[in-house]
């Protein structure tokens, strides 16, 4: 593992809440980090090179998309995806499996966090079976076959610094047994995505120049903690450079507050511990304590392509749509120094909202993105100077 | 007029071409320029303090937009557009006209170059009087009536550095007679405008803080070589500070030279000489042979959003969505060292457009405006070298 490094540099002393430092062969990550999300090899309305207004450490793209578009041949030959999107800084690669759970079962984000089931979705997925995933194209229709080593060859090919092993990402509303044996699986996908990983003969076009990766395994079981502890047994015991914590973390906050405590704290401190899909910032203050060190989530950007920008209050967003803001010459989020809020009014970013102008959903996510590395920041500092309750309801205005 | 200042530098000695500076109170425009639309109060897809990526010089916005959406006087709480927008160069507003133009006739750019005339269009016109122009807002159905005192006291809001006389626009379809007496109410409207314009008192809440403005005559006569000598005569007479070429410049591009010349080259040297609503690369370069000092058109910006990308060539553009630029991995112009050119690959941008991602929208646009000005500074320096012909050559690769 040359290239990568995981070092904790703090604790604090009322939580199990560490600083750190991830190194990869495209930098090193301050942690607690947030990884923002170009899903398709973009992240959405930013320039890469906007870096320096943002203060951006790493983003996730999805292998599942950039399997079907560009394809991972094109990426290749741009020698990876670094090139291809322009971005020099560390990548994750999420497997695919994120993606089967999507497009079999519905919304991602409502099933990891067991809002809904929604029963009319369109599902591309056609079987689930010992060898892999059979979907259906979104692109073209065509049938695609998805397993552990095909993840891992084309995670090779896009050549993401960290890259994550082949899982099912297991719903809420499924029953207990059904976790039991899809974990079980994905356990089985894990020993293969590692065997496919640490042979590298069998994937001779992939690797040297497209970069070297770290792979992480994936904690499955649900809001089942007997089941997340065989996982993180399971886990524990194989050579995995960080671990993801994956899956369905019940059905309230309360019960993801449990199945997260419960989990993170026991994954000690050798491993960088990934928490899946969660971006929530009140969220990401509680975690950071069981140990979380990085999280990921499309919310930051997605809902400001809707108007919500977060700031710094209480409830931690506005909707710039709402007709109050027409004549608020205010900035954005008063405390806030980034691109958006240096320049523009709250009343001009409402006025491009009602024109439906994309430099409003550019100013927005600008902004969120920086909302959020900033609240990063200030959790490091606080872990630091072990202070991260004061910090926190300094953060929130409280 | 202080504040302002208009300059000839330097003539060519086989063409009427010139270098200028058009100093405003908002900084120096080096000519010949070509101004880009932020027609509702943005440019489109671009952050305004992306100016140093383009070099944009001066933009324009639209008086009508602006009057329904956000209104003035929202525009004016702000100390004006340049505040609202966060523009701080030289900005032109049009009156209003070519709206009115517009939502009467069809499409403005289609009728101005004679293209067709589309009669299915929504007629938001209700009426046009001697007293001005009735609409129906796009935005909620309301009357507004825009006469030529009400459209410079929004533009005296709205605060541009470059207004206009309010005009009709004169489409390409009508005869000859509508053409004459369209030109002759536009020249009483004109008058009205000057006036209204020159009485400070009857507008005391519009002046001031939003700063001074040079305001600009529009020539009139659509194709007519006779109607255009009238209207040049009507506004060579009165105390404008610059002059532009509006209406219908017949139905080929030999009719549009034939017309433009015939304009141009009486106008002399005395005003800054403007032609609306043109933007295509070799007609400038033709164009600028008559002693025109500036342009504008939505082109460049809205063609970039189609996925068409000006690049230094024969035909001057290539479209990013044809299947060949998959896997073609140079820039989108091989001499250009634009944001885009320098980081991004026409391979990349074609997955952009291929998924449908706004950045692909941001990062053609922000190539197209800084070949734009590339363009009008290789102009500029050749007519400063007496080399316009060679440099056309060149330009354009031939």
């Amino acid at each position: 593992m040359i290239n990568f490094n995981w070092k904790i540099y703090k604790f604090t002393s009322s939580s199990r809440a560490r600083t750190g430092f991830l190194t990869t062969p495209h930098g090193k990550v301050n942690t607690p980090a947030f990884i923002f999300c170009a899903t398709k090899g973009a992240l959405k309305t930013l320039p890469t090179n906007d870096k320096v207004n943002t203060y951006t450490q790493i983003i996730l793209s999805n292998t599942y998309h950039l399997m079907l578009q560009p394809g991972g041949e094109i990426i290749s030959k741009h020698k990876g995806l670094h090139n291809f999107m322009n971005w020099q800084g560390p990548i994750l690669t999420d497997s695919g499996g994120f993606q089967i759970f999507s497009l079999g079962h519905g919304s991602v984000a409502d099933e990891i966090k067991g809002r809904h089931f929604n029963n009319n979705k369109n599902k591309s997925l056609l079987e689930v079976s010992e060898k892999g995933a059979l979907f259906k194209s979104y692109i073209d229709g065509s049938k695609q076959l998805l397993t552990p080593e095909k993840s891992i060859s084309i995670q090779r090919q896009v050549g993401a610094d960290i890259i994550l092993v082949f899982d099912e990402c297991t719903p809420y509303h499924v029953d207990k047994d059904y976790t039991f044996s899809s974990m079980e699986r994905s356990h089985r996908w894990s020993i293969r995505s590692l065997n496919a990983f640490n042979d590298d003969k069998e994937f001779p076009s992939q690797t040297g120049s497209a970069g070297k990766q770290a792979l992480y395994g994936i904690i499955q079981g649900g809001a089942y903690k007997d089941l997340r502890k065989i996982s993180i047994d399971f886990n524990m015991n194989n050579n995995f450079f960080g671990l993801a914590i994956g899956g369905s973390l019940g059905s309230s906050k309360e019960q993801m507050n449990d199945i997260v405590q419960y989990t993170a704290s026991k994954l000690g401190t050798h491993h960088p511990i990934h928490l899946l899909g969660i971006g929530e910032p009140v969220d990401i203050w509680n975690f950071v304590r069981w140990g979380v060190d990085t999280f990921d989530c499309v919310n930051p950007t997605r809902i400001a392509r809707h108007g919500t920008a977060l700031v710094r209050n209480k409830l931690d967003k506005i909707n710039i749509k709402n007709s109050k803001y027409r004549d608020d010459f205010n900035k954005l989020d008063k405390l806030c120094n980034c691109n958006t809020c240096i320049n523009y009014s709250r009343s001009y970013l409402h006025h491009l909202f009602k024109i439906d102008e994309i430099l409003g959903l550019q100013l927005l996510t600008s902004h969120n993105v920086h909302y959020m590395n900033s609240m990063m920041e200030f959790i490091r500092d606080a872990i630091n100077n072990d202070s991260l309750d004061q910090a926190q309801n300094s953060w929130f205005l409280n």
